[in-house]
Order: C-alpha cells, then structure tokens, then sequence
C-alpha cells in the first residue's frame, strides 16, 4: 500500500474525540480514518498521569497495527500527558489537540483568553504552558466545569438547564473580560450555541476540534502524505459498550455512524 | 485482637461511598472503620461485569490485609457485580447495597417502586430483581440519572439547576405513580431536600445508605462481632488525589474527614 493510502489513527478516552473525527472528515474526505474510544477506561481526566501515559501507548500500539500513517491523540488529557512520550517512541507523526487549540487562541486573542475543561486539563495547566510558550504577554483564565461532559452525553445541549449550568462556570471568566474562549475538550463543541449565547458576540470562541484539522491538513502535506484521490472510509473501535458509543456518537456527527466495534487492549 | 475489636471493611469506586460510611458511623460509634475509594478507576458504572469484579476483588484483597471482620460493597454496582463471589472467596460477613435498598423499598410500598440510579445499576437490573424476589407482586420503575454523579461532586445540591435536573429525571416515574423511590447510588442522599421537593409528601424515600447501615448492625450481632465498649475510629484509604477526596468528601460527612491516604492496589 503506497503511505498516502494508509489511514490516519485517531484516539480518545471516549466519545469526545468524534468532534475531532468529524472535523478531520469534513478536512479531508478522501482520507481513511480509524477512531479508537478507549470507553471502558474513560474517563483519563481523573487518572494519574502515569497511567494515562500506559493507556496513550496501548492505544497507539492499536492503531499502528492497523498500519496509520499519522496519529492525532483526540483527547485533551492524553495530549497533556502524553503526547512527546508517543512523538518520541514511535516512527510517525503525532499532534494532540491541546497545541492546535493554543496557537488559535495566541493568534486571535488581543489580551486575554479564557481556558475550559475537565477537572484533569485543567489541573495539568497543559494549555496556560503551551500558550505561555507562543506569547507570554497573553493572560489566562483557567475554570474547570466538571458537569459539562455528562450534559453533553445526556444530549442537553441548548435548553434551560444547559444554559444555566453554562452561565454558572462561565461567570467568573465573564467578569474577567476575556476576548477569547478555548473550549478545551472534546466534548465542548457541541455546546457551542450555548456558549456563544453566554458569552456574547464579542468573545472569539475557539474549537480545539476544527483548530486541529488544521493542523492534519497542513502535517500531512509537509510529509506527503496526503492522499489526493480514492474515497474516504471510516472505521470505529471501542474497547467497551458499542451500542451506547452509536447511540450518543449521533449527537456528535449528526448522522448514523459507521459500524462500531468492540476490541479489548490489554 | 478480639474479633469484636478488628475494624468493618468498606470500600466504593470513589467518594459515593461516603454516604454509608457516614450512617455505619452514626449506628455504631463503637466500631473502627476503614474505607477504601477507589477514585483511580472510579467510575466503575461504565466498566465490563468482569472488570468490576477483578476491581472488588483486589479492593476486598487490601481490606483483609487491614484485618477487617466484616466487609461493606458500599458501591451499587460492585454490589450488583462482585457481592456473590466476595461472599463465596473470602471467609467474613459481607454485604453490599442494594439488597438492605431493596428490602426497606419493599417492606414499605403498596405497589409501585421507583428506582433511580446510574447507567450501570440500572442496566445491571439489580434492583427489580431483588425487589421481584422479596415481593413478585410490586412494579418497579427505573431510571438512569446519568448527571446527578456529577452534580453531587460539584456541591449543587438545592440550587435551581439541581431542581430542573431532578424534575426532569423523575417526570416519568411521578407520571407513573410511584408510592416508594429508592435512591439506588451511594451519591443521591445528599440530593434527598431536591428529591423530596420534586416528588412530594406522598413518596416514601428510601435512603439505601441508611438501610445498609441498619443491616451491618444485624449482621455483625448475627454473628457476634459487635463492638460494644472503646472508641471508634476511622481510616480512609484512597487510589487517587487524596486532597481532592478530602474537599469533595466533606460535602458527604458535613464535617472534615480524617486524614486520606493514597494507596496502590495494583
């Protein structure tokens, strides 16, 4: 099989990274794509970082059985953690979503940018770092918003109580005058009409999702290895409950999902 | 040591736990306790049957090295999974939740039980069907409140959101008119105000921390392990960010909690 044929690997600890699937589909529809949601491990935002290294490699082992040419690590956590351990082992390019998302945020923002995620990412100050590395005159604001990801699992995505519990996290950086959001995880961009109805039209919102598509497109050119005809194709693992992971991926895709398989890692 | 003096064994996936831990406490002041939160693998409601059992096994495995006399599966669904072969492998009194929650359910409705709880006990079927085996006559609801985990831990407890949340969870089981709910996960008692609010006066609840606690009390007298004269005392043990356990942990207890120690299991 010539490289350019060989699939791109992407993986999560769950679900969340399909809005970085779908990013990456809509990028690039010619390209074949494998998704890992490591579901009977997640969530990694809870788990220390050793053993969310152990998963990244596992997961990655996974996929290059599976002959990818290129890694994308779709899930906040396990770019935080793990990411230069996977650039460094293994023989392919890898990007994670955290950097993508950080240097969309440095090229818009004016002054301020307003970080959200899980408990985990944003303990691991993994976005403040990286944004810190393009501009250091760029203040953040950090809030964690733990009951995000469960409303988005649940499908609540634009009624009352998603525009209450949105406006209580998002009240503090609000105050703080950000000009810039990032949603930093994979779950958030589903939430996207919501924040911007609470955040106001003046606030640039970035999603770590389409910022990372991107960045595909532009690794996979350097290293020619973008395939410029054929059909895309998709295939999806999970290492627990596939029927739940085709119920919910729905609200992430909008549309029925390629058959989902169960794989056991370890 | 007199057998009577060794400590009760706990253990949870986390911090829900906490909630028996505080009622076991409260009936026998005497006794010395140790818990144990797995918060590194928690949550286990999303985890395979057989993943859940190895987990209670090594969690039972650290609390025999504690010299427990009795042991508390103060986790539905570890209860649901692993409270048969805890019984069979290790030789000491052992229960778990949901029988003493299906018990006190059934010894006080007239016909229709509600039972709510996380994804994995309500898909485990745990609950009807200890329910059916006490009483064949009772009808039983159910319904997976997947937020309310996280609700709890974020300390929403009676504010406006937890209220909408509620209502919406319990809409079906109040349309179908249910006399009795059973609040079938170790978090749920801290939302027994909202519960009440939302379902009325009409609805017996049934706390299953407090039922577990009544029968730990009948089982140690049943085999004559209470601890009648000393000072109790207690241990907590955990797998993962014993500072985060400490924070969130006082909103369970409403007081701070003895020093928690982090562990490895495995």
């Amino acid at each position: 099989m010539r490289e350019a044929d060989k699939p791109i690997g992407i993986f999560d600890s769950g679900i969340g990274g399909l809005t970085v699937f779908k990013e990456i589909r809509k990028a690039l529809p010619q390209e074949r794509l494998i998704y890992l949601g490591d579901t009977a491990r997640f969530p990694y935002g809870t788990k220390s970082p050793a053993t969310v290294v152990r998963y990244a490699l596992e997961n990655t082992a996974f996929l290059l059985k599976h002959q990818v040419k290129m890694l994308v690590v779709a899930c906040n956590t396990a770019s935080a953690y793990s990411l230069e351990m996977i650039q460094e082992r293994f023989p392919l390019p890898a990007i994670g979503v955290v950097d993508p998302g950080a240097k969309a945020a440095v090229a818009v923002s004016k002054g301020k940018i307003g970080i959200i995620g899980t408990e985990g990412t944003i303990s691991s100050q993994a976005y403040p770092k990286a944004i810190r590395r393009l501009n250091p005159s760029l203040a953040v604001l950090s809030q964690a918003c733990p009951l995000l990801v469960s409303l988005v699992e649940e499908g609540w995505l634009d009624n009352e109580i998603a525009t209450k519990v949105t406006e209580h996290y998002l009240a503090d950086l609000r105050k703080g005058n950000i000009d810039t959001l990032v949603l930093g995880c994979t779950h958030y961009p589903l939430l996207k009409a919501t924040f911007r109805k609470v955040v106001g039209e003046g606030v640039r919102i970035i999603d770590s999702a389409e910022a990372t598509s991107g960045e595909v497109v532009s690794l996979l050119e350097e290293n020619g290895l973008r395939r410029m005809e054929g059909e895309g194709e998709s295939h999806i693992y999970v290492t627990y409950l596939p029927q739940r992971f085709e119920r919910v991926g729905r609200l992430f895709l909008h549309e029925d999902l390629p058959p989902v398989h169960q794989v056991d890692l370890v």
